[in-house]
C-alpha cells in the first residue's frame, strides 16, 4: 500500500522535544529537555478530593455525560475571575471558551484565520510546537527581532506592512525557549500597533504565575481596546499537565468562530478535567499551591545558574529568568548544538537544541535548558557533565 | 475590527445538532435529537472506585504529569484485546493511538490525507458532524448510494475510478443516521475493491456494542490484508461520553502520521480519562455494564417503534434498527422537515431534520430520532407530539 497523504505532512516530523523525551527511558540520563512542572507539586491530595466529590451519585451525571463544546458556565465563570490575575477585566461569558491545554488554542486560532501561505509572525525564537502547527496548515512563518524588552516594534510594523500576517504569535511573559518578559510599555506599543493595523495577536501566557523573582506585569490583552487579541493561559503548568486544560479569551465574534472549529476537533474538553480545575479554583487551592511551589523552582533555577557559571564555558552566555521553566543561551564558538545533542544523551544528559525554536531553523549554537524537574543534585551533575562536553568540543574546534 | 477569517471558515457553521441541544433548555421539552447515552448506564460508581485509586499517592504522578502522545501503554494494551471483539486480531502497540474521542479520529485522518478539493466518498446519508470536519479541511465529499446491506459496490468502485477519493468515511455498524448494519460480505467488498484502487478506508465504530438484537458482524479492518483500513471507536456510548476517549487502529506507518497530527492537536488525551478506561477494562466492568444497558435501550427502541405505529402518519415509514442509538425514518408526502424542525420545538419535542446528514444538502424529508435518552413514557408523549404536528401538516398539504 502506497500513502498518499496530504501536503502538509511532507512538512511535519514527530515534535523535537517529543522524540527526545521519548529516548529518556534509561533513568540515569539528566533530562533538561522537557517542559514538566516539578512532580512535587503536582497537587495530588486536593484533585483526589475533588474526583471523588465530583463522582459522587449526586454530579456524576454532569461528570460522564455528554457536555457543551463552551465548557461548564461554573467553570467560565471562575475562569474569568483568573483571567483578571493578567490584568484582564470585564470579560463575559461568550468571550471564553474551554480549551484541552493551552496548545489547542493554537491550533483553533490556526483553523479559524490561516489558510495556505498566510503570514503568521513570531518573536524570533518562539515555542517550537507553535511553529509546527502553524507548519500543519501551511503557513509562511516569518520571525520578528526581539530585544531583553520584547518584540523590536519597529521590525514588528514593518513586517507587518510588508506581510499583512493573519496574526502575531508571542509568549510575553517567561517566554519558551528564551525565558524573557515582555515590559509594560512594550506590550501597549504591541497592542497597539496590531490593532493599527488590524492583525490579531495570539498571547500565549502558560508561565507568568510562575514568577519566583521580579514584579508581575499585566497581559497584552489587558492594552487591548479593539478586540484583536486572543489570549490563552493553561492550567499545565500551575496544577497538572495530565488533565489538559486551559482556556481562551477574545472578543465573542472570534470565541464563537474557536468553538465551531472545537466541535470538530473533539467535542468537548474532559468534563472530568474541566469540573477539577473548576473546582480547584472555587476551593481557592491555586494561589496557596502556587506560592509553595515557587522556592522550589526558585532552588532550582539558582541551582542552574550557579552550576553554568561553575562549569559552563567561558564561550556560553545566557539569559538568567525572573520566573518559567527555562535557562536559554548560547555559545560564543563555532559549536553546533543541533549536532551534539544526541552525544549529550550519551553522556547522560539531555537539553533541546536551540535550532528547533527559529522558523527558519538556521541558528544553531543555542540551548534550552529546563530547570523545574530535576533535583538541585541532578541539576549540578548534569550542568557538570555538559559543561565537560562542551569544554571538550570547544577544546576541539579551536 | 474586521476579522479576516481563514476561508474554510465560510462553509462552517455551528453543528445542527449541537445548536438544537443548546436550545433544549426547558425542561419540558422531549428531546430525540442529541446522541447521548442513557443517563444511568453512565457507571458512577465503578469510575469513582477507579479515579480515587488512581488519584492516591501511589499512582498520581502517573496521572497528573505529562504523558505521551501516543497514550500509555498498559491502556493500548488492553485495547488491542478490546478490538478483537471487533475481530481486529494481531495488532501490535505502534498500531494503535489514544484519541481524545471518536471523532478526533476523523479530525486527524483528515488532516493526515486531505488537501484542499481531495474527494472523501461517503455513505449517503451519514454522521453529519464527519460532513463539518470533512468541510473543515476544504475537501469535496461524494456520496456513495447504499441499500440496506451496506454501500453499493458498484457506485463505490465507479465513483473510486471516477473522484480517486483519499478515503472513504463509513459508519458500518447501526450507522448514524440510519441505523443500518452493512452485511459480512458487504464488508469483505469493501476491504477489497479499496485495495484494490489503493484507497484508504476509515471505518467508524462508536456503536457496534449496543446490539440488543441479532449476531454481532466484525468490522471492515478485521478483512483489511492491505493496512489501508483505520478503524476508530469510541467509549463515549459504552462507558462515558464526557471522558473524551477512543482509539485509532491501523498500518503503524499511517498511526505514525496521525501521532504527529495529534502532538500539535492536543499533545494527548487527558491522563485521568485514559487510565480510568484502562483500569475499566483491566478490571472487566464494560461488558457486565453494557448487558445490564442492553435491555434498557431495547425497551426505549421498542417503545419508539410502537408510539411510530401508533401516532405518525401512514406516510411515514422507517428503519427499524438492530441496536445502536437511532431511528431514521422519512415522509412520503411534501414534507419539509428542515423548516419544521424550530416549529416542533414549540411543540416541546426536537428531533434532527435529516438534511444535515446529506453532503449535498438535497433531502428534506427525513428524520433522525434518537431513543436512548427518554424514558419509555416520554418516548411516547414526545412520538404522540410529533405525530398530531406531522399529520396536521399532511392534512395542509393534501
Amino acid at each position: 500500500m502506497d500513502y498518499n497523504y496530504s501536503e502538509r505532512m511532507s512538512k511535519l516530523n514527530g515534535a523535537a522535544t517529543r522524540e527526545i523525551l521519548k529516548l529518556l527511558t534509561r533513568p540515569e540520563i539528566i533530562s533538561f529537555a522537557g517542559g514538566f512542572p516539578a512532580t512535587q507539586c503536582l497537587p495530588q491530595k486536593e484533585v483526589q478530593e475533588i474526583a471523588n466529590e465530583l463522582l459522587s451519585e449526586g454530579r456524576a451525571t454532569e461528570v460522564l455525560q455528554y457536555g457543551t463544546t463552551e465548557g461548564f458556565v461554573s467553570l467560565r465563570q471562575q475562569l474569568i475571575e483568573y483571567v483578571k490575575t493578567a490584568g484582564i477585566e470585564n470579560v463575559e461569558l461568550d468571550q471564553t471558551l474551554v480549551i484541552s491545554g493551552g496548545q489547542q488554542g493554537i491550533d483553533l486560532m490556526s483553523k479559524a484565520f490561516l489558510d495556505k501561505g498566510d503570514v503568521v509572525l513570531v518573536e524570533n525564537p518562539t515555542y517550537l510546537t507553535a511553529l509546527q502547527i502553524f507548519d500543519s496548515y501551511q503557513a509562511k512563518i516569518i520571525g520578528v527581532n526581539a530585544d531583553k524588552n520584547g518584540l523590536d516594534i519597529e521590525d514588528l510594523e514593518n513586517k507587518i506592512i510588508q506581510y499583512k500576517p493573519k496574526f502575531i504569535y508571542c509568549v510575553s511573559t517567561f517566554s519558551n525557549p528564551t525565558g524573557k518578559t515582555y515590559s509594560i510599555a512594550n506590550r501597549r506599543q504591541i497592542a497597539s500597533v496590531t490593532a493599527k493595523y488590524n492583525v490579531m495577536v495570539l498571547e500565549d501566557d502558560p508561565y507568568s504565575k510562575l514568577r519566583f523573582e521580579g514584579e508581575p506585569v499585566p497581559s497584552i490583552k489587558s492594552f487591548d481596546t479593539q478586540g484583536n487579541v486572543v489570549y490563552v493561559t493553561s492550567f499545565s503548568k500551575v496544577l497538572s499537565p495530565g488533565l489538559r486544560m486551559g482556556v481562551a479569551i477574545g472578543n465573542k465574534e472570534v470565541i464563537r468562530k474557536l468553538t465551531i472549529c472545537k466541535q470538530g476537533v473533539d467535542v468537548s474538553t474532559s468534563n472530568l478535567s474541566q469540573l477539577i480545575v473548576c473546582e480547584y479554583l472555587k476551593r481557592g487551592y491555586l494561589f496557596p499551591n502556587i506560592n509553595k511551589s515557587l522556592p522550589i523552582y526558585r532552588e532550582r533555577k539558582n541551582a542552574m545558574i550557579d552550576a553554568i557559571n561553575k562549569y559552563m564555558p567561558d564561550e556560553f552566555s545566557y539569559i538568567n529568568a525572573e520566573g518559567g521553566l527555562f535557562i536559554w543561551g548560547g555559545f560564543d564558538a563555532p559549536i553546533n548544538t543541533t549536532t551534539l545533542a544526541p552525544e549529550a544523551i550519551k553522556h547522560d544528559v539531555a537539553y533541546i537544541q536551540g535550532q528547533v525554536f527559529y522558523p527558519c531553523g538556521d541558528v544553531t549554537n543555542m540551548i534550552r535548558l529546563n530547570f523545574s524537574n530535576a533535583s538541585v543534585e541532578r541539576i549540578d551533575l548534569g550542568i557538570h557533565r555538559l559543561g565537560d562536553m562542551f569544554k571538550a568540543e570547544i577544546a576541539k574546534v579551536k
